[in-house]
Order: C-alpha cells, then sequence, then structure tokens
C-alpha cells in the first residue's frame, strides 16, 4: 500500500499502481469524468500513470491552469491526426498549448489551406474525438524512435530526436496518429466536445526566416458545447471593444512611424481622460498626504549604478546617450529620482511618512515583435509614488494603499480582481533575496494581515518577491471577463540603503526608512485601454472627453443652442453643438455612434419653456427637465464620478 | 560741404571733416556733453573722428546700448592705466566691455591681489577720471606696433598682434598708458563720474587651462554717482532675490550630481507652483478654444530630419540613442510632434483654427559652462501651443495670443515689457528667408497692426525674423527692474509644407495652414526663476506653496487649530499648523522667513469666539475674523489671482 496525500491534507491509503483517475473514480463517478491530468509530487502527469510510491496528488480539471493546457495540448495532437488524414503526408513540427487555445506548426508539402478546409478539420476532430481513443503513453528507445521517423519520412521529428537522450524519450499514440511527445495528456479523446479552429499563419522554422515557412493552424477547445459558445460571444464581443479600434474611432490617441513603434501619441480626447485620471490621482493623493514632485526623464549613468538598474535592467533601458563624456539614459522608473529629491533636505523622525508622487514618464525597451497597441508600449506615463516610513508606520501606510486600490476599484467598476502577494524562499535568503529575515517575516506578515482585514481576495504565491521585498501583483477582470495585470505595489528594504537614504529616529540616530513603490492606476497606456475595453468606449460621464451634445432640430433653434451651450460650458461641462444641417433621426444616430453620454434635444417646445429633452446613449429619451436641473444633476453625477 | 542724415529722416550740411561732437556742439552744448560715441552709417565710431563725406549718423548717449558699451570699454582701459600705475610691469591681454561692465585679463607676474587692492584702484582711476585726458587714437603700421609692445616687454599684446594685417591696427592712449584697440572710445576720461570694481577672478589665458593664469578684475562704471548708488542698491537686492538662494531656501528645486547638470528636480513646493501655473495655462487655453496633447519625449531620426531639426540644430539637441537600428533623439522642440497629431486625421477648413496645447518637456545641450540655475538648463517644460489656420483666421488669431501674454502680465504684475518684432530682409528672399515676399508682407503687417491696436510696447527689427516667418521676442523686466526674455511668438510659413500639412478648402482643394508658435509663460523653469526674483520669493496667495499658516498660542488651542485647519483644507486652502512648543514670538518669525502669506494667530479669545487673528507676512496685523469670513476673502484672493 502506498499513502496519498491530498491538497486539503488529508492521507489515504491505496494499492502500490494505483492511477490518479483510479483515486479520482474512488471519491466519485462526476470527479472521475472531469479528471484531466494529475499533478503528483509536484509534476504534471497523466491521469493514467501508476503511482507507484507514497505521494502527494492533485487532481486536475479544467478550472485548473495545468488542466486546460494538458487539455488543449491533447488538442493540438487530435489536429494533427486529422490533418494527417486529410492532408497525407503532412509532416509536424510542434504543437503546443498556448495562454487561448493550441497550435501546431505543419509542413504541407507546399499544398495550401484555406478558411474552409478549417471546418473539414474540425468536422474530422469531432469525429475522431467521438472515439474516445486513449492517449497511449510508450517509453521507447532512441534507435527505435529515429527509425520511426526515418520510416514515415518526417525530418523535422528527427531533427527533435537529436536533442532527446536515450531512456527519457516517449510516444504518444491516440487513433492512427503518433508523436514524439513528452506529454501529459488527458485520458482519452472523448473529453474534447467542442472545436473551433481559429486561425491559420505562416511560422518560419525555427523561428528563424532563414528556414522554410511552415503553416501554423491555431484552434482552442472546449469540455462542452455551451463553454465555446461562451467563448465565442467574448471573442466577438472583445473585437468590437478592441482598444485600438476603439482609440481611433474616439480619437484617443494615434502612433506615427516617424515619432516610432510603442510611443503612442495622445489626442485631444485622450489628452481629457488623462487629464481626468490625474485629476482623480491628485485628489486622492492630496487627501492621503502626498506630496508632489516633477523629476527630469533623463540621468546619468551614475544614478542607475547605484539603483542597480545598471546593468541588471539594462536589457529594458533605451540605450545612453554620450555628452560631454558621460552617459545620460531614458528614466525607465521613478524611483531613482524621487530617492533624490528624499535626500535633498535633511530629514528627521517627524518628516516620516514622505510620500512622494508622480504621474511620471518613464521609457523602457520592449521589442517591436511585442509591442500592441496601448498595452506593451515604450512610453508609460505612470500613477507612480513612494513612501518613505519606519517600521513602525509601515503597517497603517499598506493598507492605506490598498483601501486606494479598493476605491479606484470601485470608482471604475472593476468587481473582480485579485492581488498576488510574492513571498521570498527563506532557503535562498542572501541569494536570490536580501539577507534580512525578520524584516521578510515581518513585513510579509503585516501585508498579509492587510489584505485579510480589508477582505481583500488574494493569492500567495512562495519564491516570487522582488530581491528587495515582498510585493503584490494586481490582476484586474474587464466586464467581458479579460484579465489585465494592472499594477504592482511593492515593499522595498534594499534601495534605502543603496542610495544612503536616512532619517533621524527619535533617539538621534540616523536610520533608514522601508519605501513602499506603488502605483494603483498603472500606467495611462495599459489603464486607458484596458478602459476602453471595459466601457467598450463608452465612458462614464466624467471620464467622457465630449459629455453632453445639443441637437437643435433645425436652424432656427441654434441660437438657443449656442446659449445653451454657454450655460453647460460655465458650468465647467464639456459640450458642443451638433450644428449640421441634418435630420434630427441623424444627429442622433451619429451622436449615439460617438458614445457621448448625454444628448439634449432641442426645438420649439423645449426653446418656449426653457427646457431641455434629455437622452442618454444606449438608454434612449429621459423626458424634458429645465436646464438648470439637467446641470446640477450632471455636475452631482460628474462630481462623484458615477461609474454608469 | 557734407550731408549728414540723422534718425528723425532730417538731412543738415556740414564741413567736410566734421565730428560727431561737433555735430552735437551745433545742436546744443547739453546734448554734446552726453555724447560717448557715434554710429555713423551703421559703425560704431569715436564720436572725435572726423566724417568726411555724406553720412547717417545717430549720436550715441547712456542709454543706447552701443554707448554704454563704450563707456564701459573705455573704464577698462583706464582701468589698465591705474593698474600699471600700482603694479608696474603689468602685462595686458584683452579688456572687453560685458553685459554689466568691464574686466581687463591681466598678468600681474606673480604679485597677489586683494579686496583693499580694488578698492586702491577706484581711488587711483577716479583721479586719473579727473584729469579729462583725451583717449587719443592713432593708426600704426604693423611693426612699430611689434616694436612698441617689445620694447613693453608684453608677449601678450605681440600674440594679438601676429593676427592683425598691417595697415589695420591702431593704439589708443589715455594719460600715460597705452593699448592696442579697435576702439571706439568715448571722448576723455572726465566722463567717468563713477566707479566700482567688483570681483577678482582667476582666468587661463585664451581660455585654455594648460595655459597660464591671469587675474580677471570685473568692474562697472557709470556718469554720475547717483547712477552707481542705485546700482548698487539693485545689486544688493538681486543677491537677496537670487532665485537660487530662494529656490533652496523656499524647497522649490534641487539639483543632484547623479542625476545630471541642467536637470532640476523639482520638489514638493516647486511642484505646487507648477501645477498652479499649468492650470492658469490650461484655464486659459481651455477658454481661447484650445486642444490639449500629451506627447512623448522623444522621435525617431526621420522626424527631426522632416522638421529641419537635424542637421541645423542639431548642436543643441542631445546625442542620439540607437535601438533596433534607428536613431532616436530626444525631443528639442513639441512642434514636430503636434504636426504629427494635426496629420492623423482628415482635416476641413470647419476644423480650423484648430489649436494644440501641450506643457510638453523638451531637452536642449547647453554647455556646462553657461548653464544657470534656473535660466539656462537642460530640461525645459515649457507652455507650448501649436495654432494652425488660414490667412484670413491669422489675424483675429494673433490678436488673441497677443492678449493672452498682456493678461498674463497683468496677472503677474509685470508692468514693463516690450515685444521685439524681428523682420525679414527682402533683399535675402530664397537665401535666408523662404521665398514669399506677399506672406511676409501680409502677416509682418497683420503682426504690426496687432500691436499697434492693442498698444503693446513693441520694437522692430530689420532681418531678424526666423528663416520660415516673422517673430516677435517678448521682453519683461522684473519688480527690480532686471530684463529677462521671456518667450517667443512666431508666424510660420515653412513647416507646414514640410510636414504636409493640409486642409480642405471651402473650394474643396487641399491647402497648407499657416502655423503660430506660441509659449507665453514660457518654460516653468525660467519663467519660476523670474518670479522668484520678482516676488523676492513672495509668492502671491495662489501661487504660495503654503498659503495658511496656524499658530496656537499655546498647546491648548491645538484641537482649535487642528479644527481650523480641517475647514480650510476642506476649502482647497494649502495650511498648515504650527504644532511645536514654542514661544508665539518665535512662531510668527519663523512663518514671516518662510514667506507663508497668511497667518493665522489663535488663542483663548479666538477659540471661545470661533474667530482668528490674522496676520500678512510683511504687513502685521489685520485683525480678527470669523473663519467664514477669512476663509470667504482668501478663496476670491486666490480665485482672482490678486498679485498682491
Amino acid at each position: 500500500m502506498i499513502k496519498i496525500s491530498f491538497p486539503d491534507g488529508s492521507i489515504r491509503e491505496y494499492e502500490k499502481g494505483v492511477t490518479a483517475l483510479e483515486v479520482a473514480k474512488s471519491i466519485s463517478e462526476g470527479l472521475a469524468r472531469k479528471v484531466l491530468a494529475a499533478n503528483v509530487n509536484g509534476q504534471v502527469r497523466d491521469a493514467t500513470r501508476p503511482i507507484t510510491e507514497d505521494a502527494t496528488l492533485k487532481l486536475l480539471t479544467w478550472t485548473d491552469g495545468e488542466g486546460k493546457s494538458t487539455f488543449w495540448h491533447s488538442s493540438a495532437h487530435l489536429m494533427a491526426e486529422a490533418v494527417e488524414s486529410l492532408f497525407p503526408g503532412a509532416k509536424f513540427w510542434v504543437g503546443p498549448a498556448v495562454d487561448n487555445g493550441f497550435y501546431y506548426d505543419i509542413d504541407l508539402g507546399g499544398r495550401a489551406i484555406a478558411e474552409e478546409d478549417l471546418r473539414k478539420l474540425e468536422t474530422k476532430m469531432a469525429e475522431l474525438a467521438r472515439k474516445n481513443d486513449v492517449y497511449q503513453r510508450k517509453e521507447i528507445g532512441k534507435d527505435d524512435a529515429l527509425k520511426y521517423f526515418a520510416e514515415k519520412g518526417d525530418e523535422y521529428k528527427l531533427d527533435l530526436l537529436q536533442n532527446l537522450k536515450d531512456g527519457e524519450i516517449t510516444f504518444y499514440t491516440q487513433g492512427d496518429f503518433t508523436d514524439l511527445c513528452r506529454g501529459p495528456h488527458i485520458p482519452n479523446t472523448g473529453f474534447i466536445k467542442a472545436i473551433k479552429l481559429t486561425n491559420i499563419a505562416g511560422a518560419y522554422w525555427k523561428g528563424d526566416e532563414r528556414n522554410k515557412q511552415l503553416t501554423r493552424i491555431y484552434g482552442v477547445s472546449f469540455p462542452s458545447q455551451k463553454e465555446l459558445d461562451e467563448y465565442l460571444v467574448l471573442l466577438e464581443e472583445a473585437k468590437k471593444r478592441d482598444h485600438r479600434k476603439l482609440g481611433k474611432e474616439l480619437g484617443i490617441f494615434t502612433f506615427d512611424d516617424e515619432v516610432g513603434p510603442g510611443l503612442p501619441l495622445w489626442m485631444p480626447n485622450g489628452a481629457i481622460v488623462i487629464e481626468e485620471l490625474e485629476k482623480l490621482a491628485k485628489e486622492s493623493e492630496e487627501r492621503a498626504g502626498y506630496k508632489r514632485v516633477v523629476t527630469p526623464h533623463i540621468a546619468k549613468e551614475s544614478l542607475y549604478l547605484t539603483s542597480g538598474h545598471l546593468p541588471y535592467y539594462q536589457d529594458s533601458m533605451y540605450p545612453p546617450m554620450e555628452l560631454e563624456g558621460v552617459k545620460y539614459y531614458l528614466k525607465s522608473m521613478n524611483c531613482p529620482h524621487h530617492h533624490k529629491i528624499f535626500a535633498a533636505e535633511q530629514k528627521s523622525y517627524k518628516d516620516l511618512p514622505y510620500r512622494l508622487a508622480e504621474y511620471g514618464t518613464c521609457y523602457r525597451y520592449e521589442q517591436s515583435g511585442e509591442l500592441f497597441g496601448l498595452m506593451r508600449v515604450r512610453c508609460l506615463h505612470m500613477n507612480d509614488a513612494h513612501i518613505y516610513c519606519t517600521k513602525e508606520q509601515f503597517y497603517e501606510e499598506f493598507k492605506a494603499v490598498n483601501e486606494m486600490y479598493l476605491k479606484y476599484f470601485k470608482i471604475f467598476g472593476i468587481d473582480k480582481y485579485v492581488m498576488r502577494l510574492s513571498l521570498h524562499d527563506p532557503a535562498k535568503l542572501g541569494k536570490k533575496y536580501i539577507d534580512e529575515p525578520e524584516l521578510w517575516k515581518e513585513t510579509e506578515a503585516l501585508v498579509r494581515d492587510v489584505l485579510i482585514r480589508t477582505e481583500t481576495p488574494f493569492v500567495e504565491v512562495e519564491d516570487e518577491a522582488a530581491f528587495y521585498g515582498p510585493k503584490i501583483d494586481v490582476q484586474i477582470w474587464s466586464t467581458i471577463g479579460r484579465e489585465f495585470t494592472l499594477a504592482t505595489n511593492q515593499v522595498d528594504f534594499a534601495q534605502g540603503r543603496r542610495f544612503k537614504l536616512e532619517f533621524t529616529n527619535k533617539d538621534n540616530h540616523p536610520e533608514t526608512p522601508l519605501i513602499i513603490h506603488r502605483a494603483p492606476l498603472g500606467t495611462h497606456e495599459r489603464f486607458i485601454g484596458f478602459l476602453l475595453e471595459h466601457y467598450a468606449g463608452k465612458f462614464p460621464v466624467w471620464l467622457a472627453p465630449l459629455q453632453v451634445k445639443i441637437l437643435p432640430i433645425s436652424d432656427k433653434f441654434l441660437d438657443y443652442a449656442q446659449n445653451l451651450l454657454q450655460s453647460l460650458k460655465n458650468a465647467d461641462i464639456r459640450a458642443a453643438v451638433d450644428d449640421r444641417n441634418e435630420k434630427i433621426g441623424k444627429k442622433i444616430r451619429d451622436t449615439e455612434l460617438s458614445r457621448t453620454p448625454y444628448m439634449l434635444v432641442i426645438g420649439e417646445k423645449e426653446m418656449s419653456e426653457s427646457r431641455v429633452s434629455v437622452r442618454r446613449q444606449g438608454k434612449g429619451d429621459l423626458g424634458t427637465k429645465s436646464i438648470d436641473e439637467f446641470v446640477s444633476e450632471l455636475k452631482a453625477e460628474i462630481r462623484e464620478r458615477v461609474s454608469e
């Protein structure tokens, strides 16, 4: 008998050689139908492989990332089987699972593949899946493996085999298809209930453009048709909400070849959104006792040697400019500049906590191929701040920062979020982590305590802290359920010392402050990109570049419209008049399309009664109101930053 | 007889060989006593040199820049004479007039010179001046000149002579001192009535540190003692108002060696001033129909090739960063980025005037030696905007810009200012100036017309326009009378074409817009530097980093003070409590020194009556007020940006 330990801490005895699938069945048949793979002693394996000694076991299902990727990797094999049956003689390079599905790179021997072939492949895959073929694992000697693929005439697999050691090679077979593969795989093809092949692309063998171009087929698959349907709806919605499309339509940002990739130019409407976000940040930070600073975008090499950015972070930095024999770098982070401001004047414990905030613009090098709209850029306007505090002040400061995050989530209607608390590994103190065992324990406990007490959802991850302290990565989800990494919130024991930052403590001794790095609104680039998708371009009134459009029914009412416009402007409302010679129906349609939150339709009746007919974008007619009433309601909606 | 034309257009006849001094005498003896030199046919010469042919003549007095510099250059010779008499054997390099006086670089043969020597030299100079010695001009052959200084043993003058051509060499002699000099000089030493030697410094011969170090003596001189006295008062005041000293005392900005020279770090108090200035600019620009944009700080080389910054402006730019085979430059101006935003969307005449504003941060290379506090920096936060308009719209647009300047001058209490209108030279069309004779005439006339109609003081300068259009340089004077160049306001015919900017005109044809570049508040760096001096650090309330300090008479009133603080903060007033355990007298003195505009003294009586005793910095007690009364008066003072 062997002992199996489960994640809940329970331990049960099974016969030696039991499989994870059998263990699942011993618990419930329902569970067994969901098991895709198993994590045995920290290693992901087929659920059908015998377990021969005492082990920890986690059964992996669709809700586990590792379960999902096993499912998709098996789907890639299934697709390969279908390809081989429809395109005999096809040769296969690699077919991994990716973030949202899987792909396989295939040499079709010069045959072209079209959209309709994908539909045929989907049908074939569904047919093969229904056969419930088992994914059969087989250990094989290197010579036999080479012989198999030599006979098959697949030079790609032969190339892969070159780098594998005899004794470590396995084949997986389902139905008529055999692949060289490390595994793991799901128990059988029957798990795959719904399939969508999404895209065809060219891919150079080994990513080298001097090599032959292979055909890459992308797909995604699910354990039920319902999940695929939901996914396709999301995909469609995401397309409509694509921040690049919306950003162009709404005049938010643009790129220009002569300016350079990854360097967005913020157009007038984008600048308004930026201004409103900064106003929010400044207000919150002012109330929370932050002081603002303004720092240059460059500094000498020596600053980044002191901070440690050079050479450790150099790959993410722009190359230097050499001036009068000195190298200058664009800043990739604001902290070193802030530290210099902390150091510029003598500090005592009475000056702490000392909180410096700046919407600082940083420049980071990302490879051209990695750039993506506002999501991956080279210029970042960061909602940055650094808090210098004593150990005693740390808990309250960290709590206040956390509360600021939560306050922002509420304002932006971000209902789903999770904080990922990255901890150190005590075994790596002095190597991967700064050697301050007590400070680590203390601050990690304090951070955890803040998260628990404020009922903030969080997960803990060991051995992923920054080398200078524990950190929190914040993940948020947009209304359509897409995940974004927003910002990090870090504790820092190290930089204070590197920069020789000091304050005089109550005992009149010099002491190094703890530093909190925080950026709750992340960068304008990523956050506005997120908001465009989150709101589908329909910004809440306080953020909307144009808040009110006045739509006179005919030219007769233009004067009244202009007077109205002036009243709105005097109340600091962003408004405009649609003075085109168009039918009111068209004016309404166009304004709806431009996603302006409020429309004021004015005609004879409205003018004579000094009233306005109010329409809300996407919601239709709200009836008539007096101008004062409308203005004061709108002002309240703006002031309170109502999300919808 | 020869004809002499005067600046007022009149022409008078004189005998051939008449001197400017004699011409002056023919007008009035009073005038003659003031004539320092003469501008004859555009060339500055001794007032005592004969005029031998028809000429235009401008008599130069102390109020002319050229008169003043002649006076100071002659004073340098006078100082040299005094040095030679007190330090026999001294040798002389060069002794020019500078912005505020003169200096002479002298080899004292190893003798040290001290502060008390300056006093002795001043006395000697006054004594020599009273002799009314004539500055005698003498043309001399090169051989004779070489012989003279060889005999005198002055290797410095011999070195200077190397580079001069025979036939172009002149000596000037006054009293016992003869110098190699191109001139011109004032008629005699008697004009110099008041002298102050201000400073001694070391200066390497020819500015090369491998050469011998000479002694540089600085001085300043005046035609009356009264003017010297006024100057010394100004100097003393300027020292107290030095923006570098005030900037440090008030926590406005700092520099750091590791960040780099010319790159100010704006401290919390400076960031508040910046924020208030930007708020003012945004308000004014919003009202004037500008749209705001935000652009990156770098761009590819090709952008600056299109704009013409490369290679023409390259010396003032930071060197490039090379990334993925492309050169990137820090922007030295915002225009190219704005042009790209103009071009990002199709424009019609209905979109014009299109006004783009940004407090853009530019980087310019200034040599280390040229850097000076905030006045000469490498990082410039510019109150920039570009207006794209039709020719028909130009007048109104330019007028509106001019009015914005005047509005700002009023807000900042700048009573003395002058606009310097730089015009083209028709002879240089197609060479120094873009070849658009009609556009030049038209826009110059329009600009002039705006200045005249708005009664803006201005001077016209020929042949100093930008190559792409007429420009205005704005000169302002601080309260203590120091001159600052604030900003330029330019018309631009060229960039529109270089960037292929177009709008569809009423006839449905593409047309290139005119562009106005403007920056009424200049750069934060220079403008805040100016304001520090202008206000002697006593910012008006709306700009003051801390607006109100609450001074409880004892700890008993701390709670009341904190409540009061909260009321002020709720009203968006920047306030703080002096909660130190100090006597009220000391609290008041310290707050006066920190230049906080308002102090609220609170004790028993104030607390029991819910009132505050108000003190104004520099003005003393203003009596007691209710809290509401104080807050509403202060809010009005802030809202209206009262200058004092």
